[in-house]
């Protein structure tokens, strides 16, 4: 036992399914001691708590691709924390790993494989909060979507929708460094707009929140943009931006099916795409694909994004909130759309040194 | 000018753009001169009406991948006919001919293409029927659906929707003949449901006018018949067929969008599938076609198709109304659902000798 383990572990379980949009009180802070390591294990304190807008359908009573979280468990996400105490020679005290380690400041743990894999040993030299956004989960979701779903082609007019997310904005990136002619983002608001056209390479932005009361804002700013047809349109949010966009894709056109955030929070589930009889009209394809399929090609995914972003390809953006005890509120940023690029969560600072 | 060229020609006229379903008075009975042919031309005498789902969605004053009928226009309509005069040396009397020639009893036409391609005479020995249905458009939405979107694999379970219809059964029939384990059909009836498992080589059939009340009958019976999912569903009928669908595909399921025949008949677009988002869980495809990109392989389709029914392998089913006053009420049966296979319409007996 290492003198290092500190007495008692703060953690946001599941207080209660959330009905509807979630609330902060769906989850609560509970206080357990902190286990030390028996032989085999390390303690990991948690510096970063990374967000996505899938974790949203982790609390939902329902089969998936994932278990629900359960009510009374830590909340599931993904980490980066530094190891504090060790049995493990692979792990010795000041390793950083990224994991599964959820919302929670210490986690005792040995290297098993949890749901999404065991936690693993950062590379030397990376970043941890790269780690968590371009070169994380987030990135590689961009990458294996565009590269192998998306496949973008010479001189093809792409759209992505919630490009001002941490997976969006790295996704239109990459089909312009794979060639093609155009890439659109749809996001909310003047800044995030703005980033995209003037750091992220964005050909042109569209500010759905532009729309007032126009239903058909959406539909006509697209066939401005995209006079010739969509030919990819990579979708993070579904909804009415689906269906505008199925109005405005080119015959043979490809939809990548990202996510679908603008449902997540719907007790139940909405009407789907009114347009889809379109991926007739027009010949079109649209497709669903799950980052964790992919996860044995990682060691590729993270090459070719590190290379684009020492190349100065790929821009990346943060948005960095701090405090254990802002957790649940720093979740719900992503379904106001507070955030621009990746949501991340600093909980403590790192004790052996580094950059973090 | 020859002396068989009848004065009159009888024409169902779009006389108005139906609301919601069609009704019978949506079209106008008209009669107007024959024009005997000029040189270059030749008079056809049409003896079959072809009726398709999709010749619908040609009435609605909408851009789609065909021109909408205009009002006051002859109904568009795949037929059969005879030429029955001719100052055309490639169409001499008594030759068979198909193509769009439409709603009406004689066309005076040359051999330029029409939106869906000229006439063309059949090759000899082929049936004016068959040439309508499974050698037709028909059977070649069924084969290329199925052979290049669907792509059925050895040991595929593929489900088909419409199945009796004249698409949907030989649809699923190819699927069998390519290797797929179990091939199961939705239709709506026991007859139509006999006819699938005892004459047409399905394995099993879902009766959906049996679900009663029960929102879930249809899901509830494919995860009964599909246990380990749904590898391939070929559908023609979109809406809560397609919902129910989506909860049973199979992990990289593929979904070949052929029609949405639910939803032809509405006054505004009803919601789309609210279980899409299965695509991304399940890591699907989704997929939409049009016949018309597929044409210039009509050859290998035919052969291939014939070969089939040669063989033994493919049964195809028409239902044949009679008499040129009973068109609108032919094309209504499509949408009551009351046909076995193909529905045409014979309109004329071939004068001239054969088999029609």
């Amino acid at each position: 036992m290492s003198s290092n383990t500190p007495a008692t572990n703060r953690q946001w379980i599941l207080r209660q399914r959330p009905a509807g949009m979630i609330k902060e009180n769906d989850f609560e802070c509970v206080e357990v001691p902190v286990r030390a390591p028996d032989p085999g294990e390390f303690l990991v304190r948690n510096l970063y708590f990374a967000f996505e807008p899938a974790m949203r359908g982790w609390l939902n009573d329902v089969k998936s691709y994932m278990p629900p979280v359960g009510l009374g468990e830590v909340m599931r996400a993904s980490t980066v924390g530094e190891v504090i105490a060790s049995q493990h020679e692979g792990f010795p005290v000041g390793t950083l790993v990224s994991g599964m380690l959820g919302w929670q400041e210490y986690a005792t743990i040995d290297d098993s494989a949890g749901p999404m894999g065991a936690a693993r040993p950062l590379p030397p030299g990376v970043d941890p909060v790269l780690s968590l956004s371009a070169l994380g989960g987030t990135g590689m979701t961009a990458y294996f979507g565009m590269m192998d779903i998306g496949k973008p082609k010479d001189g093809d007019v792409v759209l992505v929708s919630g490009a001002a997310g941490a997976t969006g904005s790295v996704a239109g990136q990459i089909a312009k460094i794979n060639g093609a002619a155009k890439v659109v983002g749809i996001a909310g608001g003047e800044t995030k707009c703005k980033w995209l056209t003037e750091h992220a390479g964005f050909d042109a932005a569209i500010d759905y929140k532009a729309a007032g009361d126009d239903p058909n804002f959406l539909r006509d700013r697209l066939r401005e943009e995209c006079p010739g047809g969509i030919n990819l349109f990579f979708d993070n949010v579904g909804g009415d931006v689906l269906d505008a966009a199925l109005l405005n894709m080119a015959e043979n056109g490809r939809i990548v099916l990202c996510g679908g955030i603008s449902a997540y929070n719907e007790d139940e589930l909405p009407p789907g795409p009114r347009n889809y009889m379109q991926l007739v009209i027009r010949r079109c394809t649209m497709q669903g694909f799950i980052l964790i399929d992919h996860f044995h090609r990682a060691g590729e995914a993270v090459r070719e994004l590190s290379k684009w972003i020492e190349q100065g390809q790929l821009v990346h953006a943060e948005d960095i909130q701090e405090g254990f005890e802002n957790t649940p509120k720093t979740f719900l940023r992503l379904f106001s759309g507070a955030n621009l690029g990746k949501q991340l969560l600093k909980v403590a600072e790192r004790s052996h040194g580094g950059t973090s």
